[in-house]
C-alpha cells in the first residue's frame, strides 16, 4: 500500500455526528525528515472526549482543526524510519490519528511499547492505555478511597466504569454500586465484573433513580465515580454519604447536547454532605503511569481484572464504530482496527 | 414583662416567604426543670440558610417543625436559672430561635460569652460567630488558598463574603475581586473592604458575566468562594485556573426556587481544569472556633478588618427583616434586635 487513507473531520457537528462531518481521504504517504518515522497504525481507540474535540471550544486540548485528522490514540508499527530510537518493525503507541499511517518523532508523545506481555496489542489502548490509567489514578487519586467505602460507579459497563468497579473491590472497597443501561449491562456487572449491585437506568427520571441507589446503599455513598451526568448524576448527589468524594471523569449525557448544558441541578447537596467534587484528567497522572501499568499489568496476570474490547474492522467504518459510544451497542472499550497490511 | 412571644413557622412557604406563613404568638414564659437556664434573647441572626429549613426537605439540619419557633442564633442574657454554671446575669450565645426567651441547658449548644471584648452583643453573631467562622474556616481550609492566588468572592457584600474578601488578602492573595449586585456595593467592595476589583452581576447574563471575570482575571481564578449559584456560579466556572478550588458555601439564587433547580451547568469545566468543588458548613469546624476567635479577634483589635451590621428592632418585624437578606436591601449582616426590657 503506497497511500494513507485518514479520516478527516469535515465540518463541526452540531449533536451527534453524521456521515457529512467526515471525509475519508486517500493521499500519498508523507515524506518523513531526519528523526521522524512513519507508522502503520493497527488500531485507534474511540473515546468519548473525540466528540469534545470536535467542537470549537476551548477544552484541555484545542479542537481538531477542520481538515485534519480525527484525533485519537493508537498503536501500530514503525515501518519506516529516520530515527535511531524508532527501528522499523517497533511498536509503539501515541496519541495520533484515525488514520492509516502516522509521522512520530522521537521527544514526541509516542513511546515504544513491548507487546509481548499482553495478549493483544490493543490491550495498550485499553487496560494499559488511557482507558486503564483513568480508572485506576482517577479512582485512587482523585476519589481518595478509604477502605470500607460504599462506591458508585456511573457508565459502569463502560471502558472506565467497569475498570474502576474492580479496582475500588481490590483496593478495599466494602460495597461497588454500578448504574449502567439496559438489564444485560447490568447482568454483566455483576457476573463478569463483580459489582455487590447494579441499577438500571433506563426508564428512571431522578427521583426513580435516586431511590434505586438509596435501596442498594441506604447509609449513602462514600465515593461516587461519575461517567455520565444529568439525571443520573443529580440521583447519585442525593444519595451521598457524609463528607462523600465525587470524581468527575466525564460526562457523557451532555457531549451530544448542542444546547443549554444540565451540569449538577443538585450541587447543593455538596454542601449538605460537605462533599468534594473534582474533575480529573488522565493527562495529569503521565509522569505516574509506570506505577499504574505494573499494578493493572500484575492484577491482569493474576487473574483479577477482566476487561471487554469491542473491535470494529476498518476505516471505513470509524464513524459507526464511534457512534456506539453513545447509542450503547458497544460491549467493551471501543477499538477500531485499520488493517494488517503493510 | 411575664409572656414571650415567639415567631412561629405556621406552613411551609411556597418561594418568597409571605406573612401567611408565620404567626407571632403570646405565650407564658416556660417553667424551668433543674440544670436549665433561661434566656432573655436580646438579638437573633437571620441567615439565608434560616430559608432552607422552612422546608420539608432533608438537610444538614432538621426542618423547623410547624408550630414551632423559627430557628435561629441568638445573643441574650440569662434571667432565671437553675444551672449553677449559667447564673442569672450570663450573656450567652447559642442556637435558638426568634422568640423573645429561650431555655437553655448546660451541656447544650449555648455558651457563655464575653461581651467586653467587643464593641456590641451582635459581633457574636457576626464577626466572632457563625458568618465570621464561615468566612474564617470556609476560605482557610475548604479553599487550600495559597499565597499569589487570584480569588473571586461572589455575594461579595454580604456579611460572610465581605469578610472572606478580607482575609483572602490578609492571609496573602494577589488578587481579590467580588460579584454584588448594584453600583452601590460595588463601590462599597473596593473602598471600605479592601477587594481589589469588584463586578456588578446586575443585567449581565451567563455570557457578559464570564466575559467581566476574564477581564478582571485574564488568567483565570485560583479560589471561588461561592455564595451564590446560578448564573453567577456558570460564570465563574467559566473562569477557572488550573486546578482551581471552589468552596460551596451557599446558593442564595436557589433557596426561593421551588421549581427545578439550576445548579452548576458548567460543571463540565471542573474537568477541563481538574477543579475540586467542595461543600462547606461552619458546624464542622466548631471544635477549631478557639482558634477562629481568637485571629478574628486580633485583626479586629489590630483594625484590619471592617463589618457592618444591619440591624432591625422588633420581633414583629421579623419577616421583613428577613427578607432583606432575598431583596438585598440589607447593608450588612441581619441581626434583629428582640428587645432590652427583662
Amino acid at each position: 500500500m503506497s497511500t494513507n487513507r485518514r479520516f478527516l473531520l469535515a465540518r463541526r457537528p452540531a449533536g451527534i455526528p453524521v456521515a457529512d462531518d467526515f471525509v475519508l481521504s486517500e493521499e500519498a504517504l508523507p515524506d518523513l525528515t531526519d528523526g521522524q518515522f512513519l507508522i502503520r497504525n493497527r488500531y485507534a481507540s474511540l473515546d468519548p472526549a473525540i466528540r469534545g474535540w470536535m467542537d470549537d471550544a476551548p477544552s484541555y486540548m484545542p479542537p481538531i482543526p477542520l481538515g485534519s485528522p480525527v484525533r485519537a490514540s493508537t498503536v501500530g508499527e514503525v515501518t519506516a524510519s529516520k530515527s535511531a530510537d524508532f527501528p522499523v518493525g517497533t511498536w509503539v503507541a501515541g496519541l495520533n490519528a484515525i488514520e492509516e499511517y502516522s509521522v512520530g518523532a522521537a521527544g514526541g508523545f509516542t513511546q515504544a511499547i513491548d507487546v509481548s506481555i499482553v495478549p493483544s496489542p490493543t490491550n495498550f489502548l485499553s487496560i494499559l492505555g488511557a482507558v486503564g490509567m483513568t480508572a485506576y489514578f482517577g479512582y485512587l487519586r482523585a476519589c481518595e478511597p478509604k477502605p470500607g467505602d460504599t462506591v458508585l460507579v456511573t457508565g459502569a459497563a463502560g471502558a472506565v466504569g467497569s475498570l474502576v468497579g474492580q479496582i475500588a473491590k481490590l483496593n478495599g472497597a466494602a460495597r461497588v454500586i454500578g448504574i449502567a443501561g439496559g438489564p444485560e449491562k447490568c447482568a454483566r456487572l455483576i457476573q463478569r465484573y463483580g459489582f455487590d449491585a447494579a441499577i438500571d437506568y433506563r426508564g428512571k427520571d431522578v427521583a426513580a433513580l435516586s431511590a434505586a441507589i438509596a435501596a442498594e446503599a441506604p447509609n449513602g455513598v462514600d465515593v461516587i465515580f461519575e461517567n455520565v451526568g444529568g439525571d443520573v448524576l443529580d440521583a447519585g448527589l442525593n444519595n451521598l454519604a457524609m463528607h462523600a468524594r465525587i470524581g468527575l471523569c466525564g460526562l457523557i449525557s451532555e457531549y451530544n447536547n448542542p444546547g443549554e448544558k444540565t451540569g449538577a441541578r443538585n450541587v447543593w447537596q455538596l454542601i449538605v454532605k460537605r462533599a468534594t467534587m473534582r474533575g480529573l484528567l488522565v493527562a495529569d497522572y503521565v509522569p505516574d503511569f509506570p506505577t499504574g501499568i505494573t499494578a493493572m499489568a500484575g492484577w491482569l496476570r493474576e487473574g483479577k481484572l477482566v476487561f471487554d474490547e469491542h473491535v470494529d474492522q476498518g476505516i471505513e467504518n470509524a464513524l459507526p464504530a464511534f457512534l456506539r459510544l453513545f447509542s450503547g451497542t458497544n460491549d467493551g472499550k471501543m477499538i477500531l482496527a485499520l488493517g494488517t497490511e503493510a
